[in-house]
């Protein structure tokens, strides 16, 4: 892992702040026209920035989460101690449920208030061990961005050109991203992969993020709007399709970004592998398949303008879902930070 | 025709102005926000307009292109009848290369421009020839568009729900539309269909143009951004797709706007109808097929920006084809003035 950190950000998207009373974030809004950073230290202020994609990423917004709610206990236990249970209790619940569709959300917030179950600890050890559990989940987050690096790797090589969708890179992660870990992987043993990037409209997290941290990294990246997919896979430019997931049923079905399914349906036609890369943390054996993953439907005004620009007559009616699903038959394989999986997926508890 | 005139744009896209001494448009690229007309009276103004796509569609590029010649050679044959011969070839040389995929630009400079070969005939009788041929190309163009609607028609009905991809409607003509002209002829009889608008990166024909005409017409349009098409396909909302086309092969390939492919595998993936609309003069018996039709390559920062704001790092390299081809086997029928084609397509000059 040390030897991938000088190609990443040198900047984290997510971590505590020096002092540990902060949730530290990029403010990913201001990308690429600035390098912002947030200190965040009220649950409203964290709620905020997950809600309006300062901080994003599944594995972003899950480290977010177990790094804020470890802040406002620190912060509990000291300023209001009598109230410590109920205080964290909510804030966990606010704090799960700031955005929808991404498991790993609930699933560090969770793992970080179970943690501060201590019986009969004073509050201000129950907010140590609740920090201890987050910093974990950060230092996991960037293992098991390396070790979906190394195995999708192994799928992959120098020369070959790759498509992804969205931003799946080390701005969604703390460490090295997941769909384009591989290509900072093979980066650092001296393999290029050239990447090509789609825009990702309504955010633009492709254009914004995407491109940013890849030329950031030396990695060449190519970019395209979302309708130019299959002219370049016609081209017979593209060798794979790499994206990362919001939530992985389990049969396999993918929740990730809008425009991830055309994108499979696309590469299916031409042929080309669509790999799906994202940490276990996203996949979800109590979901059964794709039909039951919630789909945040988010603000007409995304789709009617372009970074607060009007693009369009004002009030016109919008289609505006945050996550589209691919049915697993779509996809080549998933890979996790234990392996790689080809179908038929069964993913159990 | 008379009785759809109020469904469309009061202001027609293209036309005479006047007085005949100026080619008037309206300028597109300030739509939705102003409704701007341009006179354009020298050949530097009007090929800026082509370029610039302050004029686009394929049929309303070949009208502004056959009156733009005429308004030329009208003021040749008053300031400089020595040299008319040679003002109005150059001039056409230049029009007919202001842009390379469509084919209606060329084939209406050309026709004004044979129509000016009268033997013998003063440049002012020659120059008046050629405005009646730019007038008859103008008032066919308004037929064909009806042509298309009714034939259009027969395809569809009141309740359904349409998809299209950037704009082939009344901005895109002198008349009520190609892809879009059997919805404004229903609506004419009472039967409305519901429009879903793919934004159409990277100039927003479809958020821009299409989205305010329809909606200055009644119809009810929902705009999607291009990632979103195949969502709302599986989502079984969409009855058949509807598109224009810059070019059509002898063996039925289809030149049109960038991401109409990718529309056309979507459609075929989830079995919806996918028709092409357009008038006669966008057959190209000549072109044997999609592969020999040159696409044009636009700017890198029409991908790099939305309406001039920067959307991504400067100087990140750049996909940006204007157009794509989708071939024959994925258009289930195609539409012109003169009737209904179904596979396998032969069209012959």
């Amino acid at each position: 892992v040390a030897s991938l950190s000088v190609l990443t950000a040198a900047t984290p998207a997510v971590r505590f702040a020096a002092d540990g009373t902060a949730l530290q974030i990029i403010d990913q809004t201001c990308l690429p026209g600035a390098l912002v950073e947030l200190q965040l230290t009220t649950l409203a202020g964290m709620v905020e920035a997950i809600q309006s994609l300062r901080v994003r990423g599944a594995p972003a917004i899950g480290v977010a989460g177990a790094i804020g709610l470890a802040v406002l206990a620190v912060r509990a236990a000291v300023e209001q101690p009598a109230t410590f249970d109920a205080t964290i209790t909510s804030a966990a619940d606010v704090l799960r449920s700031a955005r929808p569709t991404a498991v790993n959300l609930a699933w560090a917030v969770d793992r970080v208030l179970a943690a501060g179950v201590v019986g009969g600890a004073p509050p201000a050890v129950r907010a140590q061990v609740m920090q201890d559990e987050a910093e974990s989940i950060l230092q996991e987050d960037i293992a098991m961005c390396a070790q979906i690096g190394a195995f999708g790797a192994t799928l992959l090589r120098g020369g070959m050109t790759v498509l992804t969708h969205c931003n799946a890179g080390a701005l969604a992660t703390a460490g090295i991203g997941t769909a384009l870990a591989p290509v900072y992987t093979l980066k650092a043993r001296g393999e290029v992969l050239r990447v090509y990037a789609n825009e990702t409209r309504p955010l633009l997290q492709g254009a914004r993020l995407t491109a940013w941290e890849l030329e950031r990294a030396g990695i060449p990246v190519t970019l395209l709007t979302d309708g130019m997919v299959a002219s370049v896979m016609r081209d017979g430019v593209i060798d794979a399709v790499l994206v990362g997931a919001d939530r992985i049923a389990a049969n396999g079905d993918v929740a990730n970004k809008i425009g991830t399914y055309g994108v499979a349906v696309l590469a299916r036609h031409h042929g080309i592998p669509f790999y799906v890369l994202a940490p276990t943390s996203t996949l979800d054996p109590s979901t059964a398949d794709g039909a039951s993953v919630p789909i945040e439907m988010r603000s007409p005004d995304e789709v009617r303008t372009v970074q607060r620009v009007a693009t369009a007559p004002a009030g016109v009616a919008v289609y505006n879902p945050a996550f589209d699903v691919t049915p697993a038959a779509l996809v080549s394989a998933i890979v996790t930070d234990r392996g790689v999986w080809y179908p038929p997926y069964h993913f159990t508890a």
